[in-house]
């Protein structure tokens, strides 16, 4: 029994990411190497020649097909093998790679892990301002220590900012307004609702006015494990809601865990921004600051993850500020038994 | 069960190790941190938060309290919960961290491993020379990745100096007095006694005179983890006894072994001396050839520890040289079924 | 039960390793420490001092001898404690070293591992090219991080040439030729015979005279883990056979995998030749030449057994070019199961 659940989209990469050039990626326990076909698809293929196991993603592409670099077996895109030069034999067909079901969308390659069969792309996560219409989207990736739920705790509780990142974003006076979390199905939902406040700095500059602003932050848990917070301000009066509030500048931090172990994971994280999306400058200036917040949560959660192994007779606690991570555990355990009832 | 003995006081730090900023220390398996507070007494806590389990070494200081770098969970010098900030909640006073009792005597800080009611400073080996009037003491640590016993083993056994340290302190002629060895209690001694020979350079020089001397080396073991080395010479004629011989010019090494794990330990060591006190200069070159002398020794005792491990099927045998060691691995064993026994 | 043949010589060393000092090298799982007599003959033992285990190959040679470097017990080559100095008492004669039998031919050195009563020199694997009159031989060596059947696999196929060393000897036009495959008893034969073929540079250089040629590639697997590759050419009509070839210019490329663990060996790669053999540059060069080659086996062998442990749902298959690899691990699997036969 696995910490994740199976039958379930993981994002494998950026779309940037993967090219012609086989990347090798664990992901869920399970070694692959993606590439690019010549259509611009996502070949996803297990990171071991069907013949002698060496990693396929030290091959040599051609065309749509790799060659493994050892005994030159081809495979096409499918896994199975095309050719073996110089046996003097027809090459036996049913030698085959295993394959992943891919997808692109929200700017990720997604792979799917579980049952082929049960591989529809409406199940894919619905991360929508990573590709809406009048946002722009754009983060980074980091490979992270720790199990990838340590990760979830930490982005579904907005109160370890005033700490972790004291030298950058933490601004404790902004963090006074009440918490509240509710679960809606598979989805989480914790929230601060500011009203009327003095814009901070940061928002003041995107909003380009000065003003009382009603401010929000909203974190949102996805199954199977991405948290998207939706963060922004409006001027007072403009209408804004906690359903609703386009009304201003918005922003949404997007971020994605992929388990590769039990003890590491991929973690994808991004910014969406529905101001000034054409100023370039902006997003890069924005992603080397949202790349440097993050760095300091993987120092944290790396510390964290050595801690737990340090002290196995230990374990978590949780007050009300954890409640957000919790409540996305249990959604995550439940539709792990669920599937596992169901597999019976 | 354990290698080591519980219900013991082990040495955790020098007092110079210990000041406002957490030191992290595994302590017979347990990770620790120590701090002082105000007052200077030194606190040891487990180096988990009880909230969310990061270290708490990486936390701030705020008067005698250490608040975590996570989310600001702040502990009492006591481990208990004080405040949890931005939560709107009352904190829950019964999360709390583990703490060790600890207890400064002669120049180290020691802590209590197991039960806490039984852990009295009257319990602490009687290291005399290291605060004794009329002495200096001082001394050095490594870590060494070994078996704290291995350590014991090399300290109560002269006779590897020729080999071990043939470049610096090593002299055949000196080891040429046979070895006696008794058991009193739980203290094990093995010593020489040279009557009537020519002062080595060292002892002549802080004897500051020429003459035949009576010399002497006295290893003393004392439960739970230390060892004593009683070295020097006194004129002949003089009265020095091996019972008593502050006659003439005296040296203590001094060496307290923490486990860490069962394959490494925290190693003390130091050297107090009854002549040339106030001679700081003496006690920096001393320090150093100290320090130099025992890196050979953890080089020796790291590579056994690898030959242990490398050689499965391999064990252990002793010669009568052996016997100082073999016989305070006794005492130590003893104790542990002492103990077990009494806990049933 | 381990992957390697016991009661079975295994190269140790090339005998140019061996000298005074010892060497310190696992063989089939046993830590040995290797040195040379007075009269140059090799004495291999255990790496263990049998008094407290540091490793003899930190000793010190005295004579024939080895005295421990940590309380200086003296060893004989017998592996007999000598003298323990400074203790007053009669050296116990049955703490021993275990020494194993030793070998030299062909300029390795040689071991026994399993019964000593069984080692019969005659029983080393015939490697007649290293030590044949008019013949030279010359190679190195590396720790390559691999099952040494892994290796095995690679030698007694010659196919993996066109892809992994694309960029030295990889030629794909010279791999046209069938490929033929016999066992004879334990030994495995794989081989190509070229007929009335346009010689390649190197064989034509070698040959001195630009003239249609017969080529042909031998491999030759031996228990316990030896391959020998028999190459060259010989003028059309000077009557070379597969059996019978001296007529031209011959090489002999000669591999020996000694097991170091399950998942690591020691590789001693070669070549020896009837041509040029006074010419040292050549050696030099050719040297050179075959290290490199080499090195591109280990870096792909290494990167297999990485995937063979990161895939372990997965297993090898063999198409008809692996039949050398998959004859010669059956021969080492069979003499395991003889030999475990006969131990009952």
């Amino acid at each position: 029994m696995t910490t994740w659940l199976e039958n379930a989209w993981y994002v494998a990469a950026w779309d940037s990411e993967v090219d012609s050039t086989p990347l090798a990626r664990t992901i869920c326990g399970v070694p692959m190497m993606m590439y690019r076909k010549l259509d611009r698809a996502v070949v996803a293929m297990r990171d071991a020649c069907p013949h002698r196991m060496l990693p396929l993603s030290m091959g040599l592409r051609e065309g749509d097909s790799i060659r493994c670099k050892y005994h030159g077996l081809k495979l096409g895109p499918d896994g199975v093998a095309q050719e073996m030069p110089l046996t003097g034999e027809r090459v036996n067909t049913r030698i085959c790679a295993e394959t992943f079901v891919t997808h692109e969308r929200h700017r990720f390659v997604w792979v799917w892990i579980g049952d082929k069969d049960k591989a529809d792309p409406a199940l894919i996560p619905d991360l929508w301002p990573c590709s809406a219409n009048g946002w722009t989207f754009d983060g980074g990736y980091y490979h992270v220590a720790c199990d990838y739920r340590l990760m979830i705790d930490n982005l579904m509780d907005l109160t370890h900012e005033t700490y972790v990142h004291s030298g950058s974003i933490g601004q404790p006076e902004i963090l006074e307004a009440p918490l509240e979390c509710k679960t809606e199905g598979d989805t989480v939902y914790l929230w601060r609702w500011m009203p009327a406040i003095e814009a901070p700095p940061f928002w003041r500059g995107a909003l380009k006015q000065d003003c009382p602003v009603d401010r929000w932050q909203i974190c949102q848990f996805l199954l199977p494990s991405s948290v998207m917070i939706d963060v922004g301000v409006a001027p007072v009066g403009a209408g804004a809601t906690l359903e609703n509030h386009d009304q201003g500048v918005r922003g949404m931090v997007v971020d994605f865990m992929t388990p590769e172990s039990e003890t590491t994971h991929h973690y994808f994280w991004g910014m969406a921004r529905n101001f000034d999306v054409d100023d370039a400058g902006f997003t890069a200036r924005f992603k080397a600051q949202q790349g440097g917040v993050f760095a300091e949560d993987k120092e944290i959660l790396e510390a964290q993850q050595n801690a737990i192994q340090a002290n196995p007779d230990l374990k978590l606690n949780a007050y009300s500020i954890d409640q957000g991570g919790v409540r996305a555990r249990k959604i995550i355990e439940k539709a792990i038994r669920r599937q596992q009832e169901a597999n019976r």
